[in-house]
């Protein structure tokens, strides 16, 4: 660790969290005192669907990622960059954390380009290539200013694109990688990667690619958590600190030393 | 004018300019190539009456205002906030406009209180006590980021509130009135304040309170504009340099030294 860099935690809370107000208020309470700079980045496809089908606009999904037609992409900027993202900023204003809620598009923070189509079209979807410049990042940081992502992007000439939550996350931690010493976080609905999967206090504390290759190679790992993985490892190679995975009640300790979630490091 | 401050450009849109692509985007071309400090302020109120009515949402007004339930504040959360915001943002982007999203609750800019039940209990609508500190807005103005603002606010203590869009824009330009030299352009759908509301070119090209008494007293102003009026000279009154009532067509003009608005000066 480069002890002349400041602290930054990226933490990514997923849409079960945010789809339930006993589970958000205690989340966000713990994550404005969170002592040290801070990003949060959410998604929300479980409200969008729900507002969705109230609008009788009907969700499609290939390889577990949905497709973004037009409507689509109303859909999620309403929800995730309107009713979501700034539910998050008012209530965390309320704790007094001085949110302020992004998406990719908002002084440019994350261009993305809009998926190439190839064997399937995946519509209004934003693809990253990180690191990408921080400049406006770094200076509301520096602020005291609390960065709130909502998972979009855009493409530089108009158009929102949907995106998917994780990858912002690990872009801006590969992109704020050389001014800060960062720690990604993905907090999910477990405590950690576990090693019996029917056991939930069996928590792989630390990860290396070492452990990653044993356990997928013995199918201890489920799969939907494959991508997270090989996501984490990315984040590492390109300067990242560490990745936690872990559950979303325990941000105050996967922040500090004593992490109760599973630890990923080189 | 004191010399010593750097022009800055308040400029409201509203509703039917927002709902029509064929006005919109010619408008956004016009405000991204004006060449000094601006900001955009917007309502949204038709796109969130039609996607209300898709939703089972039924508007409730009251002199004119719309009555806020938990319902029509997530509403227009997503509308305003959301969908309208971020497609301004990212079409700005797209015109090589640096614009920033913003609401009141957004980096707290825009402090205000819910309103107070009195005979009508208005639900979460904001009230807006200018000025306010805008140390953080005259630092992103200063880095050449444009904000684009959404019609909410908040309580400061966890809630987003509705907030008349006319009310943010005078709001911030009183509050920026002592760092810049303000001009607050209320755009609507005629070419100014008619002399006779049958000749759409009788506009009258400047406006005192004198004039404004005269005219109210012979009954020649519509109604719907005293409002926007009393605002102006409130705002004048409080140090805003110059208010301009004008078409969203002439955004140029109005800029500019040749006003084709109505002018209202002290």
């Amino acid at each position: 660790m480069d002890s002349a860099k400041e602290k930054l935690y990226i933490i990514k809370v997923g849409g079960h969290v945010l789809n339930d107000p006993s589970a958000l208020d205690p989340f966000l309470k713990k994550f404005s005192s969170i002592p040290a700079q801070k990003i949060l980045v959410h998604g929300g496809g479980e409200k969008a669907t729900e507002i969705g089908e109230k609008l009788g606009i009907q969700p499609h999904y290939k390889e577990g990622r949905r497709i973004t037609d037009e409507a689509t992409i109303d859909l999620v900027t309403m929800v995730y960059g309107g009713l979501l993202n700034k539910q998050i900023v008012a209530k965390l204003q309320g704790l007094n954390c001085n949110a302020l809620g992004l998406t990719g598009a908002d002084a440019n923070v994350i261009p993305a380009k809009k998926r190439p189509v190839k064997e399937v079209d995946y519509g209004f979807v934003g693809d990253i290539n990180p690191p990408y410049p921080t400049d406006f990042l770094e200076k509301i940081l520096r602020q005291g200013i609390v960065p709130v992502f909502a998972a979009l992007t855009h493409d530089e000439k108009g158009q929102m694109l949907n995106t998917n939550a994780d990858t912002i996350a690990s872009s801006l931690a590969v992109s704020l990688a050389s001014g800060f010493h960062v720690r990604l976080i993905y907090c999910f609905e477990k405590k950690g990667i576990l090693k019996d999967i029917t056991d939930e206090e069996s928590v792989v504390p630390l990860m290396n690619k070492a452990v990653y290759h044993e356990m997928k190679n013995s199918n201890t790992l489920f799969e939907g958590i494959l991508p997270k993985l090989d996501n984490a490892f990315q984040a590492i190679e390109q300067g990242v600190g560490s990745v936690l995975i872990g559950h979303a009640n325990d941000i105050i300790e996967n922040t500090g030393e004593n992490t109760s979630g599973t630890l990923i490091v080189a």
